[in-house]
């Protein structure tokens, strides 16, 4: 694909920019997010004036009430940015850590160090805080960004990033290290997908079109978040009293969000003893429970659940609830339907707790909590840049210490191989 | 795409087994690598019959000598095949080890634990001791594995894995745990790279063709192993006579392999002192050297270097060298010519070797040693299934702990999110 200059040269330089980024003294970078943060502030009236336009255009293009509500800032969200980039300047510096070192008998020192993975491309939507926030964690980490937002967006995400280069530039952000596409083209986009040599990590934040669309174009390693079908089985050995707090907690205290419970799986033994219990409390929060036969038998509201529900990510306060006979049948069905975000088991008996650790291949098994605590914050990683469903670098919570990768630093005296 | 009905059927059987794997138990593993040697060796015969049907096929096609070579088994090559499953018997488990664990203050226990990635595609051409190197490595980081070997030699590949399985199979082996692509059929590779539901990650090990091949067509993702061009800076700080042994080892030591020094780059306050003799102990060596202006009025024998050299692994006896101004030109010239795999400073100024190690983005930066020592072995990991010049999930060495992932493990009892 022939690159557009425009195009070639944010990506060029956001190359040149993460050389800069490596280089930096490391003491300077809580002083810049500092900086950028009180910018922010500084600059706000200039940043709403900007939204205003987004917005104005927003409700001319017909953007939904919700939509625009994403998308429209205020002195309060701003200072909510600015507050976000001071939390990170609190964190510590993920950069330079040795996570192992060892000595060889030949007198070789062996630092595995963790280093800034270089150049990432952040793509979001309508949202324009992610600008400030996907900044602040990729500066943090070292690493050059290019931001890529939504189109209905563009003109705050501007603002917001000329904050950002205004305040960090006095205090040595280097020139580069945080970039915006300052065009909603999606060929502009595709022609960044495509250029692995100066982009080393493509980070899609938002609905799983998105995602899908941006793996399918890129190559370029994609961290992916997609969906959130999580499970919680109550076992036969469980405290049923826990099984209910944790089950009604997983549903109904957010349900619109990737770590909320999609699918309930109960044990036939206990099924009788709880469920037509936890199908009231669960009705009473204002539930859509659908369910097997067996479940429909214990819960009558309950309505016929589908193949096609085992798969859904209802984001809602809908609910799929089966029998299983056994544990193996549990783990088969959080293996066959779900999306390895985050599942949960509640049993007292430590023989199930163990077989479900070992077989649940998801980013998160949990034994006797709530799913809800898959989080950056909640981990106490801090912010989060998401949540990956990918197997491979990071998995869960995507905080600043996943935005690093590592090289080895070998330390000798003049050693040769013999 | 539509996938072929072979196809379909390994890759599915693969993720199947790939949960069975999850469910083995650890203690098992070691005596199944054993027992997979065991049954290598007794079956030496069958093999040899079978690799000899592909020497013949492959002299009827007009291989190389080389070629041939490669492919060739006798009872000592086996015997080495075995014992290097024995080696990795040996090994720890690098699965379910705890990598990090914390508490939260609502006494949530967090514990991040390696397990395995899942299925992997392991890539290969001509030599068949990878059949067996390649499953032993898998399998004991319990990843189920399906190898994709070159043509010439898929009987002796085939051979091969009915010994592993006949020897692990009655020691609890799971069923497709190893499987073997039945031809080297070139769309059933591309079918297998089309399918990131069954396959977590692919490891093409070949040369550079193979894996540019592999990469473009993948929608999995790829560990690539690209070339080493691999540099070896001498600042003016340098202890001359190590530099001198140094740059000797990591060009002559090895001359066709990833980690040998194709670049040396020496500062200009030194090169009148170690140029004419370095160049002289590598002519000795039978060294071809290229090089720029200046080098070549310190070593007569230097023919020009071009803007290709820079960028080139000779794998061979020839050096291109060049004398730059300072440290920060030497660690330009790396950035924008090498290939990220191994560089090396010779120093005795600790501030260049910090600048130095911050600077240079590769898997592996070496202070005073020689380049040589990117390796599995050397590093005390282990057999090694390839070296990585990605940035993400693994740099450098690829031994059995790289091919784990991991997966957050959190105990509670009984927390709900508030």
């Amino acid at each position: 694909m022939e690159q557009s200059s425009l195009v070639l040269s944010i990506a060029q330089s956001a190359r040149r920019a993460s050389r800069r980024m490596a280089a930096l003294d490391p003491k300077a970078k809580d002083p810049i997010l500092n900086a950028m943060a009180d910018a922010l502030e500084l600059q706000a009236a200039t940043i709403i004036q900007a939204n205003q336009r987004d917005l104005a255009d927003g409700q001319t293009a017909g953007l939904s009430k919700a939509m625009l509500d994403r998308l429209m800032l205020n002195e309060q969200r701003i200072q909510a940015m600015a507050n976000g980039l001071r939390e990170i300047a609190l964190l510590p510096d993920p950069v330079g850590h040795v996570l192992e070192s060892w000595t060889r008998p030949n007198g070789l020192v062996i630092n595995k160090t963790a280093v800034p993975i270089g150049v990432l491309l952040v793509i979001y939507e309508s949202r324009p805080n992610v600008t400030a926030d996907a900044a602040g964690l990729c500066f943090k980490s070292s690493n050059a960004v290019i931001l890529r937002g939504g189109s209905e967006s563009l003109r705050s995400n501007q603002a917001i990033l000329n904050a950002l280069v205004a305040g960090g530039g006095p205090l040595g952000l280097p020139e580069h290290a945080i970039q915006l596409v300052p065009t909603s083209d999606r060929n502009a986009l595709y022609e960044l997908l495509a250029m692995p040599d100066c982009i080393d990590l493509v980070i899609p934040r938002g609905g799983h079109g998105l995602i899908r669309a941006v793996a399918e174009h890129s190559k370029i390693p994609v961290l992916k978040h997609y969906n959130g079908v999580c499970h919680v089985y109550v076992d036969e050995a469980a405290d049923l009293e826990m099984a209910k707090r944790i089950a009604v907690n997983a549903k109904c205290q957010r349900p619109g969000v990737c770590n909320a419970m999609e699918t309930l799986l109960v044990h036939e033994a206990i099924a009788p003893d709880i469920l037509p219990d936890l199908g009231q409390l669960l009705l009473n929060q204002g539930v859509e429970i659908r369910g097997d036969e067996r479940v429909r038998k214990l819960i009558s509201q309950a309505v016929p659940v589908t193949e096609e529900d085992w798969r859904t990510e209802y984001l809602d306060l809908i609910l799929s609830v089966r029998v299983v006979p056994n544990l193996d049948a549990a783990i088969d069905h959080i293996e066959d339907y779900g999306s390895h975000h985050s599942d949960v088991i509640v049993t007292s008996n430590p023989n199930a707790a163990e077989r479900f650790k070992r077989a649940i291949d998801s980013s998160t098994v949990y034994v006797n909590a709530s799913s809800r605590f898959t989080d950056g914050a909640e981990f106490g990683m801090g912010a989060e840049i998401g949540i990956s469903t990918d197997k491979l670098h990071a998995r869960g919570p995507v905080g600043i210490r996943e935005l690093t990768t590592y090289k080895y630093i070998v330390e000798g005296t003049g050693q040769i191989r013999g």
